[in-house]
């Protein structure tokens, strides 16, 4: 399978590099009969959308997505669904000095020796404007599982630099004013001095992007090589900056025993849920728990040494409009991944299993 | 793709379960020409095999594989080529206790629910016993990218429960006694101690793995979506009883300033390695180094909660042999996970770019 | 992999209905550095578009291509290639007689009966429209097989209804007023009078279209199931329209002896090629030489037998604007299939074989 | 996806040469809780087994396939199904004087060109004799087919070199004495005399083979690109020697009018089946009808021209048993094909369109 196709049997093939005409991508799969309009996926899309704080890019994107096929007097048909979103704000000379030279933390050495040849404007496809359509190929998968499942997928920021954030309600992240993805409005003064403090010494902090999928039926998940978490690994480890993925109780692992860790059954449910949901790489119906550890924006202010196309030393030093902590809009692209993955599942899952009738209960 | 072959060009196909007849694979878009036999295989196995210290199952396998084909007068034919391992060491009345009950932990709950049938005998197909055709068909991989590209893999053990172990060489790895795979002689008898203790608690812990590729080059992987770093998590998360994935830096990159976090490039190299040798999803030409948690082992001798197949609560027991700690076994099934992804990368990676000749110089 | 994706390394992902806003398509997996522009594609675009002869539906699309991605400075770099068409000649109205029922030999009953949904608006996906894409695409993998092996894949028409075209040479096909892709001129009035005379009995016919490849290097192809001639038979036959492919002798092999049929070997070349180009599912170095058999067009202005919605008998008929013979302007398309099939295998085989190097001279 | 597997949800990996210790495959993705055991598979390789009358190779495999995996307690788990057949009658020395040449119509030089090396050895890879894998795993699929659907495949014999074998009966293929699979007795002596004058002659003819699904219900097939007909075609061309296939009219469709071969739509069913049973790439519910083209043997004892490995040209000549027509044992090959991507497609539509109820009649 081509390295720009996600998924199995419900697929996003995605295009589109941040400085070209357009962004897109073909969402294939999706079963007919799901009422959908751009409307649905604007709404996740706005969410992501820069320049709605201080605290993120003041690029002003339009990020208007349009739906080119596959919907037909408002439901889904069966036939695969095209997405473009144009790139209408992007100002190339911000770009400029750096053409000659690769950013550190940035994807452009690696571009370069890979391929032999890279568009230096903006990133190219390594940046992280084609994000864009992976929301909105996860607003698609959202709306399918909620209505045919009941699932919701949700996500929040857990913590930013050093400081943990603690959950406190989901209500806190409609809040006006919380631009943090932050489920806890009396820790937002903290957060927001800390970035004002990280701004101001021309750097950046990484983040961690925690995303509950509750309702989820048992038994999604491919064993042994397209497990759930497998699969769920595989789709964040994927998101631009992202270093770690842990499901459950992910790293704290290693020092429980194993007394503690390993969930008990009973009539009621699991007593506890170190397992985060998956267990044997398959849905246990339970909540799917995971954090996604992303690393800090690599453009920063700073001076950095690189090294200029004929590999001789060079200073560098990024100006324009950046991210000084990616997690914070980070949030919607990690839920529609977990969604994606979710979708691409179920319907595998039904394939093979669709005449399973298990007379166990389900706990 | 179907859920139980790994891979895109090189790929693995597995089958079998602990107490059918016999487990086995096969692996797929070897390039020809490679010379290899069954001792090669064998020798990573040896590695994996349980019964060569207290600590670890006193399951007694001869595990013993054999190459049916794709290997002619010594060396690989382009064909594919079939291994196969027969069980001979199952002992089923051990498990009879537990056909009714699902053990926490384990697969047993999701399994059924799946399928609507289980193989209750030692875990069937969920148990840890496939990833012997994983090490198998990893030496393969192993081989060629040694001989191709100079590549070594090695992996150790970096943590157990809560216990630290710091990295003093690689050939303490190979000391005599070290059944522990710690890359460190000095800590083995606190190891030991600790291991002794959670024993006589009828309890387990969980561990940390690490492991490093040396000597990849840049330039492997395919974004967006198959990066090389979303190919390692999916193939590590892929593992029996891993809860986390983490590369580089990883979760501590999140409290980590761009200033530090982000590697300079220099004529020389690249300063640091926060990146853990992949950057943009792409390979950078340093070290890769990836970490990968172990929960404890499922199966303790403790009594614990569970329920019946009428969803009834009862108590259960775990008796018959176990591992207190998975991790203590798990690192050449981390390092062939490592191998195969690498292997299916350095193919895809020249199909699509070997008339690449990029003028940058390699750091 | 999903339904709407074509290939394995070199992939075709394509969107769209004739009655939508624009079709289009991502082609992923293109090696970087090819020059490539819009002008590259609309060559081949133009080949295939109706109202060039009053043999053809007069339908008049421009069927302009936009290139939204993966080319930087004239040249692909690696990155996905965004295809866009917009629709602009579309005439609703000429189908709305049809939304109620189901026209025999289209794709009508299948589609609502699998996805309880159709687009009745000129066939929607299952409408002839999309294969602009795929000559879009095709042209991608045309260029780039020309520029690194010399491989020229040209096709016509061999067979319209029951008349044979003898070929008597490739020139013949760019001579003014041929408008049936016959490589063959002396034949042109007859196949115009046969045609006016379908026409003006209110009906159609098939066609037979031969397309060869030349200087195909020998190796292209992976067996068992992935094997070129299996992959040409799977992309011509998923075609519109196309009942039949045969490779070589094809069907007339089934009368030939061993002592015929099988072509011997010489150190100046094979003496024959009823192989077609084409052994062990390998290419052999020589012509491949494919047939593709067309069924009549579909929609003709006669009354003929359906059923409702409701399965209630009708009498139907078309109207509008309709191709008499669909395969008139098909050579372009089976032109476009089987270079990607082609490109998808040049990949292939170097991601594998890169390092073979056979002592055995090639023939 | 790797050249050796088939299919997406349900599919076989298949490994194994003629000369090597075994062949062998994986059936992934086959739905739990179906009855299944070896004897089920072992029927259609039977049928396939060469030495069952004289007209066919006189090699006598035993063709015992054992089940390794992926059934419990008589019914299916899910999980992969391993399948091991050991090689047992090989007579390796009838092939050592070709091991430095080139057979014509053998995949001999193709293969060695791709890989540089070649198991000489009976063809190796590239043998027949692989096909008994593809038996056994079409086995498995026909009976979920038949228990799920009631789907019936036979196939039959239906042209032998330049005789045409008219359909009589499904019966006559059960009789006593016909080891043609033709559906005629009263042809059998005409048949016999044919095959014993080609083999007088030393020399081989082609066959075509025809094969029909009944009762396969509308609605299996995934346009564009993986529709059922094209799929069909792929598994079909995919048989060794074949050349040709074609669906319902085929090749036949090309002289016909539309008005003919365009079947009309009656509450009762369509009026004829021009179509072969698929429509627009999706069954229609209809007979699925295909013809597959099947080229004389390779192999016969006549003198031959050809070249040796330092390409000088060399007089070759075939000893050893051999078939006269391989198309004589290909019918249950046929059939396995079609029962694999029946059942593929099967699962595929269920994933995306299990919640779809069309309020069409099917007719």
């Amino acid at each position: 399978m081509s390295g720009n196709t996600l998924g199995t049997l419900f697929t996003l093939t995605s295009f589109g590099e941040s400085h070209g005409p357009a962004i897109g991508g073909i969402v294939d799969g999706c079963p007919p009969g799901l009422a959908l309009s751009a409307e649905d996926l604007q709404l996740d899309l706005d969410r992501r959308k820069p320049g709605t704080s201080r605290h993120v890019t003041q690029r002003n994107e339009a990020d208007q997505v349009e739906i080119l096929s596959g919907v037909f007097e408002g439901k889904t048909t069966g036939a695969p669904i095209g997405l473009l979103i144009r790139n209408t704000d992007q100002r190339s000379q911000d770009y400029s000095k750096i053409m000659n030279t690769f950013r550190p933390g940035h994807a452009d050495y690696t571009y370069t020796q890979k391929y032999g040849i890279r568009d230096y404007r903006g990133g190219g496809r390594s940046s992280a404007r084609e994000t864009a359509v992976r929301v909105a190929a996860g607003a698609i998968a959202k709306k399918w599982l909620k209505e045919k499942y009941g699932i919701q997928i949700r996500g929040y920021l857990s913590q930013i630099g050093e400081i943990r954030i603690p959950f406190v309600s989901w209500d806190a992240l409609s809040q006006e004013g919380n631009a943090f993805f932050s489920p806890n409005s009396e820790i937002l003064p903290q957060l927001e001095a800390f970035m004002d403090q990280v701004r101001s010494e021309r750097d950046s902090v990484g983040a961690r992007i925690t995303v509950v999928a509750e309702k989820v039926p048992v038994g999604l998940g491919e064993p042994i090589f397209d497990r759930l978490d497998a699969d769920i690994a595989h789709a964040m480890m994927g998101i631009n900056a992202v270093k770690g993925v842990e499901i459950g109780a992910g790293f704290d692992s290693i020092a429980q025993r194993g007394s503690e860790h390993c969930d008990e059954l009973t009539p009621e449910g699991f007593a506890t849920n170190h397992a985060g949901g998956i267990l044997g790489g398959i849905s246990s119906g339970q909540e799917i728990v995971v954090n996604v550890a992303f690393k800090p924006t690599s453009s920063i202010p700073q001076e950095r040494r690189s090294i200029n196309q004929a590999g001789e030393p060079v200073m560098m030093q990024t100006t324009g409009r950046h991210d000084p902590c990616v997690g914070i809009r980070a949030t919607p692209i990690v839920e529609a991944m977990l969604a994606l993955v979710l979708m691409d599942h179920a319907l595998r899952h039904r394939a093979q299993n669709a005449d399973v009738h298990s007379s166990v209960p389900r706990i």
